[in-house]
């Protein structure tokens, strides 16, 4: 799968994954309103909500990014009908060939985290069936148990192909309060990709693991040194846009062939009508928002890592 | 929620929860029979033998304890149907005027923090209406995103009486790896442990605060010096019995008065009948073995407070 990502990279130039973060806020009134107006205010009628908003980002941008990371909190909050359309989504999203990264974030000891890959990026035994009952392509992961908590992880994404992005430096403010503390003399975190490489290098795509990281486009110095300590690792980057990071912030998370990492934005582009830049699109057009976004958001990328050349 | 938990405990003499983590190997064949004869081999079979296992072991153990405690993984690898198990696992408990501490150990920026304590502990709006999705009475929660990540879920407690257990120092063999490296002469957990005293000191019960702390059985020692480092807070002690914890070890988790700990048992409880002491029941009384071994558990970790007194 980190393949498919690379190839997908590759063809589209944009090394962009779009944030399917459906807040309810984002969702302009038509959608809300139609939904209500077929299930009421109900959990099914937001997941609904959800599941139109989405579709049509998708379908506004799906020839344009080769990644999306729908993150499950947004749907796990609306209970069940929610979770229905987070697989929803995924599903739809392969149909049209996107890779799909579940920022789940989930992590525990060794045979509950073999149960969350299975549901997640494995298959699950039922008699003598067998079923994938989420599917995302890559998930997030948080190493706080360490290896034995994420082994299993690592076991099914070499059975099943598919990839992990392990919590390293998360993009928000007070990430440093136990990351950055001083190990030996050196940050937490800089441990953490050490060992995030260790438990890549079982597991080799072409020129990159199956196993990557999570490191914040707001921490743009510690992207560059996390870039030399874990050099065979996908870096999933998120905090551009909204949460602050700009184009020249990422160039050091890229290797010097351009590849080697993935830069997601979740509001910036999927309530891009919100923006004054995009207003003019109106709320009605917010699918072809996120399309200029894209692509104002690939350009920014793009000539930044020229520039770095 | 705290307080009730408190009062349960006292009631029942028994500081003691039952993890339900219903494993397919766990589950009698005649359960699982009877489920894939009416749904299948599928999802939903799985999902209606878990909730028929659960509501056995809930039926014959309820009377004797104070809290159960869900591991949300084993029910979320079984996608959609699943979740829905797991939901149903709750209500029924609750109905059973059970204490359920959802063992979800999500943790995320904050923005995705509030999406998760509102699922889970809190409440979610919908147009003019509010759900409450999952309705966990406890949750835990991941700390390595430090206090943005973890304050939404604070703030939600206090909001709903609701409470937490923050992981500090989990049970499983390389927990260690990253939680007991030193910083500045002392381990990550115990910093972790600082950090989960104060969270915890704005939103206080009656003798203790909502917010606790997850520490492993398996860490005797370090559970003597976390104890002292965070007297207000309710400790939440996996790793007894079948993964290597005994009764002697688990005293110093606990205050003088006794209180400030509940020790969970998932399978040394759910499949108690799998064992040597109480095959006897044989598999057709499963939730007779796991009511035996509830009241061995009480036992050996009542007389260890005796004997320590």
């Amino acid at each position: 799968m980190i393949n498919k990502l690379v190839a997908k990279i590759q063809k589209t130039h944009a090394p962009i994954v779009v944030g399917l973060d459906p807040m309810m806020g984002y969702i302009p009134g038509h959608i809300q309103k139609k939904a209500f107006q077929e299930h009421g205010e109900t959990l099914e009628g937001a997941a609904e909500a959800i599941w139109q908003f989405n579709k049509e980002i998708i379908d506004h941008t799906c020839d344009l990014i080769p990644a999306v990371k729908p993150q499950i909190a947004m749907y796990e909050q609306f209970g069940i009908p929610g979770l229905a359309a987070f697989k929803k989504t995924i599903d739809y999203c392969h149909e049209k060939d996107l890779v799909v990264i579940g920022d789940v974030k989930r992590g525990d000891i060794g045979s509950t985290s073999a149960a969350y890959a299975a549901g997640h990026i494995g298959a699950v035994a039922v008699g003598s069936k067998a079923y994938h009952p989420f599917d995302e392509d890559f998930i997030t992961v948080n190493p706080y148990l360490g290896t034995d908590g994420i082994q299993p992880f690592v076991d099914v994404c070499k059975e099943e192909k598919k990839g992990l992005f392990i919590l390293v430096k998360t993009s928000n403010p007070s990430s440093g309060e136990f990351q950055d503390r001083l190990v030996d003399g050196r940050p937490l975190y800089e441990h953490v990709g050490e060992k995030v490489a260790q438990w890549g290098a079982g597991c080799m795509g072409g020129s990159y693991s199956y196993v990557g990281a999570v490191v914040g486009a707001t921490y743009p110095e510690m992207g560059k040194v996390l870039r030399r300590i874990m050099p065979k690792s996908f870096i999933l980057v998120p905090g551009y846009g909204a949460q602050g990071g700009k184009g020249a912030d990422l160039v050091h998370f890229f290797n010097e062939d351009g590849m080697g990492a993935i830069v997601n934005s979740s509001r910036g582009i999927i309530a891009a009508y919100k923006q004054e830049a995009y207003a003019s699109f109106g709320e009605d057009h917010f699918g072809e928002a996120a399309r200029a976004a894209v692509e104002a958001m690939r350009e920014d990328i793009g000539s930044a890592l020229e520039a770095a050349k």
